[in-house]
């Protein structure tokens, strides 16, 4: 087989993996759904703390998990545009994603602190982590713009940062994603507490979220990190590829 | 820089994160042994189901978390020894992490079977994204083992697996550190209940766990997926080399 072709299987493969991502994370959403707006009693703003908590879940899967995952596919999913326009795609599906877990956290610290009796914040192994995540998420965030959107940034620096850049974008993925399976375990304990061995709806439910979720981030990070997926630099951005070897210095 | 002295620098920065890694990974196992041999409440077997129950917190740090990272990177590690010994130390590390996990379930079952009032198995979202983990951790054993320890195996299937077993290696080891995050909360809230938000020595450590635990495996992750870091062959095994697009077939 010549690699023309080995190519256009592997293209074959990342685009079937590609759409059964995209059904992946519509259901993830569609499950946060559900699960927050039905079985934990739906929404409210400060209104009712206890229904504001229930943007949280929502919001975070939306943003950290669904928003995010395609942002760091964005590369490998438009591979024949040209590259400014995919950095300018990413950062605002980032964006996107950001603001999502901006209002995912005030919605959870509202919750907390408006109540009848105030919830204290930030004592969880779920909270520790999660806030781990976004404040990794802030900082990959602030440099990444500043290392590939500043036109005067060098050439050296983007090309030392980059491959921190991917990995610490894939951890900080994960990192969300095992945060989101904390927080769902947390809340069956603290809501259902000794009926949850019985698996009413809302434990099944919520179960069932953290099992899909998992099987997103699986499947996006496959698609994410494997080698025969990566796209090619086009004609005219040859001389411009960022490489780790690069005689840039 | 010409490309050896790009590798004598990588080999530095690998061994750096190696004995580092050797000293989370210490330390996750004494933070367990701490937590679950003092805080809480020490070890029996049968004849104290609750205190049998500490024996698999322990046990699956020491199994799926510390011994399965140290075997996914022994290739890395022993670069001059043969592929042949290598396969065997893998092997070896990954049997004693399954002993490991395998008492640690029938630690937790029994904790559950055997109480004045059992406790129902297998309903919470730790025990489903757990036992999932354990379950591809044995097939991958098995698939594994086969493939490559076997004689009669054709290079073709063994080419073909190689990277589904490398990836899925990766995967099973981040679920399971997941799995011990799950596991870590519901210990803390089912025990401590509103007392977790106290932050009694308990839930200290037990959050010190969790947040050490998510360190060694983003650095574990690194040192066995960076491309740098790969192990060359020895001049005696080039003809062996198992690449995608060896001419095997």
């Amino acid at each position: 087989m010549d690699s023309h072709v080995n190519q256009q299987q592997d293209l074959q493969v990342f685009t079937v993996g590609f759409f059964l991502a995209q059904l992946l994370g519509v259901l993830c959403v569609a499950l946060a759904g559900a699960w927050s707006g039905h079985y934990l009693g739906g929404f409210a703003w400060q209104s009712v703390p206890s229904l504001q908590f229930n943007y949280h879940p929502l919001f975070m899967v939306i943003g950290l998990v669904f928003l995010y995952g395609d942002a760091i596919l964005v590369y490998r999913v438009m591979r024949n545009e040209r590259k400014k326009i995919l950095k300018l795609i990413h950062a605002g599906l980032h964006t996107l994603a950001f603001i999502f877990v901006v209002v995912a956290l005030k919605a959870v610290f509202d919750s907390h602190n408006l109540a009848a009796n105030p919830i204290p914040n930030m004592y969880s192994l779920h909270s520790w982590l999660g806030l781990a995540a976004v404040v990794l998420f802030s900082l990959q965030f602030v440099c990444g713009f500043v290392s590939y959107l500043f036109p005067g940034v060098s050439q050296y620096w983007r090309a030392w940062y980059l491959p921190v850049h991917v990995y610490f974008g894939v951890v900080i993925y994960v990192l969300g994603i095992g945060a989101c399976l904390m927080g769902i375990t947390e809340k069956l304990i603290f809501s259902l507490k000794s009926d949850y061995k019985d698996l009413p709806g809302t434990a099944v439910l919520g179960n069932i979220l953290g099992v899909v979720l998992v099987c997103f981030g699986i499947l996006i990070v496959y698609l994410v990190t494997t080698p025969q997926f990566k796209r090619q630099s086009l004609p005219e951005e040859e001389n411009l590829q960022l490489t780790p070897h690069s005689p840039i210095n």
